[in-house]
């Protein structure tokens, strides 16, 4: 079986890095729109062969589309018109609602399969790839029953050798809670990464001065690159906007208690934020 | 010498631990209001002995006082008010303005050293104390030129003995500074955690499947001690307001460019994020 990648980053480059250990498939051929992306993917052993889209397309019973979500959304559909009926397709983008919804009524809806697998770190490209970036972490597959039976059964196998566990949702329920559990966290990322930076803007060093670890892990997401999370932020904007109204919702409850010296309020608030319970997977 | 610890958490336990392997100080004499701490302190070898405030103070030729900022406000004039002129007293609480102000026409103000050493971690108590909390971190010292010079210079051995590089600034600038680098990501997160767990309130168990490292980072302070958080707000108000509207304003400024999908604007606003380093010593 010819295993295709279609973009070799992070989570495209650490899936073919297993699935070749774990002697799964035989050749590894692969493309990416970044030419550096594509070369360290080759050097790396990623690959086997740096192939154009459309031989990729012809030459694959598995493929795997690991790019940013608008390209998803943008190819996907071509990809489909040009499969056979015995191909596979997975992807594995950020968001799923709009991405199901472009082959919503595809002729050959039932050949792919929508899948995020929770495991993204705040660093890119094949270089950062690791065979074990997905052990031990949750795979989301949604709309589960537009794909055929043997479609699941090898996307399943495939992670299950990644080390992962398989959890069902709509891809309309995965859009929301994703919102709430990731795009908010790097939203507020974001958000404090540049607070910061404004308010001493002409004294840098302060920052680095005075930094502990609390600043370190609420500023880690900050780094997370543009090119990916704009695409996020622009596929699943309405959740979005709705999980940022609630946050200041919740921000504007303690700015009030602080400003009225409501102090028994926020020693409450402190005390519900410490039911927050750590999925020992992500530590 | 004998050295004085009151508060035997993370703080004055690590401070204890690590000055006693040290071979630093003749006798290790501690209290704590709460009687588990002190009875662990006394267990780990923290403190050689346990004894009352009051005998601790005549005992001690330094002090070191690690409780939470609204006990030291409380109790700093009276042990100045019982120190011998030779004695030196140090506190470590996260804000320094208010207690600063509160002994600050003391006649006994110079054998005083106000310090803010920047470590501390989301656990507590003297079983999570450490003889490494410190090492390589930054301590800040605060108003120096109201301290004598044999007061600074004991309070420097101590934590270079820990391992630390000094700061010195304001205990103005302090608290203004320290606002956003600290508190406001301490509120951040206890926001953010409450806004997930109210959002999923009913169905937890989505949080745990869904959850990845991004959620795991931005709530990690969100398990902080309330005990410990709402004397460190009521003290440092004013500037903790203001840093969360600050804050508000930025997501605001999102949210808008969200809503009239101005996406090039939030793809300025995610590079301009990236810019944040880390300071490698809280990596």
């Amino acid at each position: 079986m010819n295993i295709g990648i279609i973009g070799l980053g992070l989570i495209g480059g650490s899936i073919g890095l297993k699935l070749k250990k774990s002697n799964f498939g035989d050749k590894f051929i692969g493309m990416d729109y970044n030419h550096d992306n594509a070369l360290n993917a080759l050097k790396l052993g990623i690959v086997d062969e740096i192939i154009p889209l459309k031989d990729l397309v012809m030459q694959s019973s598995l493929i795997i589309l690991s790019i940013p979500v608008d390209g998803i959304k943008k190819i996907l559909p071509s990809i489909l018109n040009k499969i056979s009926i015995n191909t596979v397709i997975l992807d594995t983008g950020s968001t799923k609602k709009t991405i199901c919804n472009s082959i919503r009524y595809h002729p050959k809806r039932n050949r792919f399969v929508a899948t995020h697998p929770i495991a993204g770190i705040e660093k890119s490209g094949p270089i950062s790839a690791s065979t074990d970036l997905f052990y031990n972490k949750n795979c989301i597959i949604c709309d589960s029953e537009l794909s055929d039976p043997d479609a699941i059964y090898i996307v399943k196998k495939i992670y299950s050798i990644m080390g992962m566990e398989m959890i069902y949702v709509t891809s309309e329920e995965h859009d929301m809670y994703i919102a709430y559990v990731s795009h908010l966290p790097h939203v507020i990322s974001f958000s404090l990464a540049n607070t910061v930076l404004k308010k001493f803007e002409k004294r840098k060093e302060i920052i680095n001065n005075m930094m502990g670890s609390g600043l370190y892990s609420t500023t880690r997401l900050a780094k997370s690159k543009a090119e990916t999370w704009l695409p996020i932020f622009m596929s699943n904007r309405e959740n979005i906007i709705q999980s940022i109204n609630f946050y200041i919702d919740s921000l504007e409850d303690v700015r009030n208690y602080l400003l009225k010296k409501k102090f028994n309020k926020i020693f409450q608030y402190i005390k519900r934020a410490n039911d927050i319970k750590d999925n020992k997977k992500y530590v």
